[in-house]
């Protein structure tokens, strides 16, 4: 669970005797490191959920929490998350973005996405309040996705200075 | 292309002699109309393509523009983006969201995507000044995804007046 290795093409040094700079991969994009990707998914409040169904993709938002380093959410929509879970992996990203420097980051989260049943992990999630914004019922699966790999990018500003590591 | 007619399945009266009221689906969210998804496509910058890559969902933010009714982005991710042309649809995200009221409001659209190289094109793509923040170089394909099903829901906040329709 990292970012992947062959997606850093290249590490910035800072000409002789400069500070290693942020690892950029090919596109020029800044590549997160695994803590500063689980702070931005603790941070933002509201991701997507993409899927396969039917061997078509399907995106939606949801509203979430992690839980370690599981993202949990609660939803109604158990036949379509049933299907994911026999379908294997799953993506969910969340991103943020500012129109006025066209600058953006995005994280995004490879892994598997399971239903939970079990009292010990809902009692828990359960204290986080968490609800589903859009189910209306407080009824609703808890589900689990747990990662593969999570990757981070940002879009740096032209000509902005890299943030130093 | 519009909201299919199976995911309404309420239309809200308000009472004898009262008004339609915004109709909802079976989850009590707001379903938009064409022109609403439509207008909230052209005023939200960044969304959110979703494919079937090898299998598997991938899911990355793009900086995209409306073109009648088409959504279209510049990239260089050539490859998967072929990919996604000879895989068939590709699903494509907007939202917003209020963490105080905990409403938010989404569109998607369901289509095809397909690399357009004819100039007729190009040149009017070209004269929105639109080019994709994540990619330096100012190369790279235009990506237009012409809509198949384009559906909006809102989450209202609890106890809220429906808008008027």
């Amino acid at each position: 669970m990292s970012v992947p290795e062959d997606e850093v093409t290249s590490i910035r040094h800072d000409g002789e005797g400069g500070g290693l700079k942020a690892p950029t991969d090919h596109r020029g994009l800044r590549v997160m490191g695994f803590e500063e990707c689980l702070e931005r998914l603790r941070a933002t409040p509201v991701g997507r959920l993409a899927l396969v169904h039917a061997g078509e993709p399907l995106v939606f938002p949801v509203n979430h929490a992690v839980d370690g380093v599981d993202i949990i959410f609660r939803t109604l929509w158990g036949s379509k998350l049933r299907a994911a879970e026999d379908a294997g992996t799953v993506a969910f990203e969340v991103d943020g973005y500012d129109t006025l420097t066209e600058t953006g980051w995005s994280v995004i989260v490879k892994g598997t996405a399971e239903m939970v049943y079990e009292d010990k992990d809902t009692d828990r999630y359960d204290r986080l309040r968490l609800r589903s914004w859009a189910d209306t019922a407080e009824a609703g699966f808890w589900v689990r996705i747990r990662p593969i790999e999570v990757t981070g990018r940002e879009v740096l500003a032209p000509n902005a200075a890299p943030p130093t590591v």
